[in-house]
């Protein structure tokens, strides 16, 4: 095999790791030219379900994701990416990983873990102009 | 929110990862009922969607995940994991990771990373009967 078959699914699911930590960061998904702009870029794109359209990850945040490793599985339907997190929190919530939430198999109760590195209020102004190069100095 | 929302997805992903080393172990599917039953015997269940139904993982091969921790995203339409994987393999071909191909973005070259801990060829044999007691007897 030589990477991930999009004639098999149009959107493949993507994992985001923390290359350092390890910690899962969120999973979102691409399609191939995503994962083209992706390999070509060295910074993680993504495409939006609901926007339909690509996600080029911290793009209004300024939290882009910088690419480190990249592997795709066994079945070459799923892809893993390790990454240099810029500005540290990957969740829009403001959280490092969207897996914030942990739930108790035994009573199903929710507890919230994990610190918010960004108040997503501050972060998201409406008028906020996409500004590269400056984002991009920082990784 | 209270936990994943199959309203939105009827399979929604699950990224396994181990507990201890922290490496991710694959991407799989989980409906309602995969779920619930996760939940309920602390065996990780997923379904399949190529034989479109449940798939008590190590059901064949003896190589069990255990749970022992499970979180939800943000958007809570992907849970993330937390396992003890049985016989040290999760992936069907006996490597531990299914990501066990890692891509060179530059080149498009593959390599293979990764030991096989099992030999596909002497787990799945076609006769063999699945013995539960014998293997949750190893977790």
């Amino acid at each position: 095999m030589s990477g991930p078959d999009f004639t098999k699914l149009e959107l493949i699911p993507v994992i985001a790791q923390d290359v350092e930590k390890g910690d899962v960061l969120m999973l979102a998904y691409m399609n191939q030219e995503a994962y083209q702009e992706t390999m070509r870029t060295g910074h993680v794109c993504y495409y939006s379900r609901s926007r339909q359209k690509l996600w080029r990850k911290g793009e209004e945040s300024g939290n882009v994701q910088l690419l480190k490793e990249i592997f795709f599985d066994c079945d070459a339907d799923t892809l893993l990416v390790k990454v240099d997190q810029v500005g540290g929190a990957a969740c829009h919530e403001g959280y490092r990983s969207c897996f914030f939430r942990k739930l108790d198999p035994k009573t199903g109760a929710v507890e919230v873990i994990g610190e918010r590195v960004f108040d997503p209020a501050e972060v998201y102004k409406p008028a906020e102009v996409y500004k590269p190069a400056e984002v991009y100095k920082k990784g």
